[in-house]
């Protein structure tokens, strides 16, 4: 048997305010998901505004984030023609994102799970990722 | 009528058994897959600490191979803009490969099957799917 | 944040080891998936002769056990036109099943993952599912 | 390995010539299908006027024919609310089809294909596929 540590409910809520509050800051809605380790949605938000494109996209940035234990800007950086990882992004149903703006998320050295934001640039997403968790860690102190 | 040579399921474990030793050895958990000659799944085994993503993923590399009768490092090869084959990843549903880690295996010139392997780096996912056939090529002898 | 328990790698080969060990004995190759309890694959194996179509139906099963946390002729008695339930069959793109053959595995009240069988009849599929089930708990005692 | 007989393109297109002359003989121009043993598709005809739902449909029953290796219309049968086989159909990705004019093509007693007909009522859909494997069977004489 194994155990597994993943996001709870409470958690992700931490995780959507961080980038909820780095989203307005920049005025940006963006639509913000936050999934478990095995890639499960466990929270939603689409901020007033947000794009409906963006519910689909911040969703696949998450899983691919959580469930492949990589960022999706480090996944942009291989996906490139000639590189043995091109055409990564097509794979699990086009689900693996390698669009900046996925970010898994680690507690000790462990992934428990991911985020992803959609609705701005690929840099504003990565920034408001990264608030959320930068927020997340900020709680646990 | 034709008659189709495939790999059973006992020669689908010796393929495995490859492939994980050397996942073992370069300590990265994997997710290994092995098809028959028409792509369809014969065995599968997720390493402890093997990535969710990377289920489908080793399965589209073997059906891949299988299938289309070529590794997916030489679709990678050719999957480049300006070449005829640009965008062949996404054909199939998505479900053609040109992420390296998928191998056909043949015996007797004679594709029987096909081995996926996920999780690594491309290079490391093509190392333990070498080991696979060589692991099975061993036991023919 | 949440502990979570689930089958390791291990486990699963042990249910899949009861599971084909009932179907050799009624004479029916079958197609055996088992899952974690997040529904994602753990292990698989296609008895040789098991259906192809039995590959995804069994994988589905396991699935719908282990992620919904309910066998799945517990779906079936009630996706019966005029109950509240009728129609659950098609939800998650179809890979919620309602035929017999998929339950849940759980260790302390808890459930760790699944077990799917397909190529049998329904009752097959369950008997050997069971089988399963019951050669794993015997190596817990 | 696994050694495993399959239609070839010339028993396709004599399953073909069969069903479409039952297919002119009641007025009713068809779609045509033919698998092979793993539910792979060999050939197809659409007959002048044929539908275009058809397509998918006729190449879904050839699938589930031959890949299950049982009659669509033996799947009708059991798919019914109350039998543990209900929702079968939107298996697979719905591609498992419980419509009758689908069937398995044994010679030897062994699966080596599946045709499947649509565009006409599922009786006369029957009525051609298995008046093309009565004309396949007659050229094996």
């Amino acid at each position: 048997m194994l155990t597994v540590n993943r996001l709870s409910h409470a958690d992700a809520l931490i995780l959507i305010r961080g980038a909820r509050e780095k989203a307005r800051e920049i005025g940006v809605p963006m639509c913000i998901s936050i999934v478990d380790e095995s890639g499960n949605l466990i929270a939603f938000e689409r901020m007033d505004g947000g794009k409906v494109t963006s519910i689909t996209i911040s969703a696949d940035k998450a899983y691919t984030a959580a469930a492949a234990r990589k960022a999706t800007h480090d996944y942009n950086a291989v996906n490139v023609p000639g590189n043995l990882a091109f055409g990564i992004h097509t794979e699990v149903g086009g689900r693996i994102s390698s669009v900046g703006g996925g970010l898994p998320v680690s507690v000790n050295g462990e992934v428990v799970g991911g985020i992803g934001l959609s609705s701005g640039t690929p840099a504003q997403d990565m920034e408001c990722a990264e608030a959320g968790i930068a927020h997340f860690y900020s709680t646990l102190e």
